[in-house]
């Protein structure tokens, strides 16, 4: 029997992140503050993030060294495996081979803790004694406050409300690793009190949940701001994954011919994505580089490439990338995590220069795929994660009616433990299948002021 | 950086399961059929198990060969690792070594599936077609339906009425992998109808739900019974976690002075412990072996050694074991896989023999340690896990206090993502600490028939 369980060991944690910035084939623009509509300076985030984020952020040095702090905690759960979906393969007769880099072993159970801890470690060594974000559906609030307690740092999460109601136990777990959690909307900030003056039922998004958590910082000396996805300092974090699956695919004597992974932010995909992205722009190879995305929040197959706020409240910098607009408020699919009106601008920008493409799912076609994963290869997937099982399992299918023996590989970014009662829905018929919602679309991007 | 994770290669699952019988000191007392009085034979079980476990739940070999199709699906997760647990001894600031195998990695999330896997196999062998069981916290009621999708078999589980309602999680666990769950005691069964006539409240326990299923099995021809633990041919299929431990322990250049796991029916620590058991009684190693149980249902440390029922309704064979009498109820802990009024006969056997020995503990100091562990390593226990995590802390506080360096192991059976409103509970200081039952245990005792 062969291995279907590639490991490393822990002396194969990757000892630096890697920067795709200095590989881009055309520049980025930069992020622009909305006061003086001038590139934004390292000092215009100083209110918010500690100087050796702000530095990564900007920084154009290829390869970053990992801290050995940072390394300790990683010894925790990393190498994560590399998993040959045998299983999944058989069910579907195809002739293709399918892998994931399983992030789903971290104890928060994604892959979000790759960055929270460098963050937390950060924050720390600047002195910084409490941390504030947002979270929607809670994979991201509680791998921070995992991070935020192994490193003694306080900790508050504002969680989107409707996360907040359908996944009672993730608000569990960030208490017992020691965070406070707030509904979003709640009446802690201006920024949501004003939301819920005028709508006191809004079931919140992660655009006004990330204005909440950044007027908190902004407001309080001892405390910054963490973001969970979207930077560029996020995204750098989370190469570590797609560094160990390129050691693990040596070991296996293969290579991928698709690389995908679902976005909503972009951090899970490009973790695992840009290591390979380094291969096809510096080496030339050919490989189909993938992003997946819900139709209910269909972000870069039908948002418009520009210059748009973060956040709802129009308080974070102007960044250039796919957008719906940041009045946009998605419908409440289970796929919170991937609720979100923008998307990383390193993402957008590659996606723009046609490196990598995207593709859009409903809600139910997700789930169908997600059983089928969970009822051959054991584990059940986070409703984020199922949209990259249905590519998958759509690519494999293709494969097989083309007779193609391809090589697939995807980010298992994190598992459904505590999304079960979603798949309840399902089983029961009665997940709402939310069609593409057009007409909120253009109406946010109609409020967008014109590009100059 | 030294290695906190040991791995092995899915080369090194083992290939063959270990019997403890052969080694024992002393041979058992054999089952007794409560009619006739006499040893049980392998045709009084036949209705309700598949012969292929009978055999080897009366087998005098010491290695059973594990059939390459349950290596295949143990291939899904199996090695799990074993963890140095150093942040935890950090904290604890004790000069003790503390290692944990880690079971929880499996996908219905802890080492149950050891042996679901197993039975599902050797009942699929022989066309069985539909398998039923109890389950108590629902850890085993989840492995046995993860199972039998894998080998398509149908499975109906009766779940205790308590977990039912406490884990509503477990259940849609049980639901995506195909199987039919009730609640028990349920109206399906004779036993059940008479349980709820006479108190319609009642929330259930191991005994009444055993009782319901093996009533189902011998009802129904095509369906055959399932039993989570207790029975020798479940501790027999668990022992590939000693297997695989002692293969690391090698690797890692230790060994360990002190060997525990938690109690309920006892397959979690047999498997981990069995393997120690016998460098113990073979090889005359000094090891401290510990089985850990709840003072509210406290059955080595409290119970009689004596022949009882495994179920409440008396339809299962009679067992020489520690009992609190089957008509006992335990209090509704959270540790549901420990609420069981006996104990496996070997465990009890090897308890009497003083080859092991047994602690038991209230709930609200286990839940303490539980979060000292969460904090420190990470994962979040299960609640039965919890139990043996709080014996692990204590002896390492008790060698920090005596400056001993000892090596101590423990089965870390599960995780507690699914038991989070346990959680909830303590930090809001609202879980009830429940006090040795113990004129409850005095009355189920005194019910029993005197012993010959």
């Amino acid at each position: 029997m062969e291995d279907r369980i590639i490991t490393l060991g822990q002396s194969e944690i990757p000892k630096r992140w890697y920067n795709v910035i200095p590989d881009l084939p055309e520049p980025m623009a930069p992020p622009i503050h909305p006061g003086t509509k001038q590139p934004l300076t390292p000092d215009d985030l100083a209110p918010i993030f500690p100087m050796g984020l702000i530095m990564q952020e900007a920084s154009g040095e290829q390869w970053v060294e990992i801290p050995d702090e940072i390394r300790d905690v990683y010894r925790i759960w990393r190498p994560s495996p590399l998993v040959r979906a045998t299983r999944l393969e058989e069910e579907l007769g195809t002739p293709a081979r399918i892998y994931y880099k399983n992030e789903s072993v971290s104890p928060p159970g994604s892959h979000k803790p790759n960055t929270a801890v460098a963050q937390a470690y950060y924050n720390k060594a600047e002195g910084v004694e409490r941390i504030v974000t947002e979270t929607g559906a809670g994979q991201w609030g509680s791998a921070l406050s995992f991070a935020c307690n192994l490193f003694g740092i306080k900790c508050k999460v504002y969680m989107v409300k409707v996360s907040y109601e359908q996944k009672p136990y993730r608000k569990s777990l960030m208490h017992i690793w020691g965070s406070e959690v707030v509904p979003s909307p709640s009446m802690d900030t201006q920024s949501g009190r004003k939301i819920l003056e005028q709508d006191p039922k809004c079931y919140g998004s992660l655009g006004i949940a990330i204005s909440e958590a950044v007027e908190d910082a902004a407001t309080h000396d001892d405390t910054k701001y963490s973001l969970g996805s979207v930077l560029n300092h996020v995204l750098l974090h989370q190469t570590v994954v797609g560094l160990e699956a390129k050691k693990q695919f040596k070991l296996a004597g293969d290579y991928p011919d698709v690389v995908a992974g679902c976005i909503g932010g972009g951090s899970n995909f490009s973790g695992l994505a840009f290591p390979f992205v380094h291969d096809k722009v510096v080496d030339g190879k050919g490989t189909d580089i993938v992003c997946v995305e819900p139709l209910a929040c269909p972000t870069v197959t039908r948002g418009q490439f520009r210059y748009d706020f973060g956040d709802t409240a129009q308080l974070t910098p102007l960044l250039k990338m796919f957008t719906l607009g940041h009045s946009f408020v998605p419908p409440p699919v289970h796929a919170g995590g991937l609720r979100y009106h923008g998307m990383a601008p390193l993402v957008s920008h590659l996606n723009k220069l046609k490196v990598m493409r995207t593709v859009a799912y409903h809600q139910n076609e997700v789930f169908e795929s997600a059983l089928t994963f969970a009822r051959t290869e054991g584990i059940v997937p986070a409703p984020e994660t199922a949209h990259v099982v249905h590519f998958a399992v759509q690519k494999a299918l293709e494969c097989k009616e083309n007779k193609e023996e391809q090589c697939i590989l995807f980010n298992f970014s994190g598992h459904g433990y505590f999304d079960l009662a979603a798949y309840d829905s399902y089983l029961a018929g009665e997940l709402e299948d939310y069609a593409y919602p057009k007409e909120a679309i253009e109406k946010a991007l109609a409020e967008l002021p014109p590009v100059d």
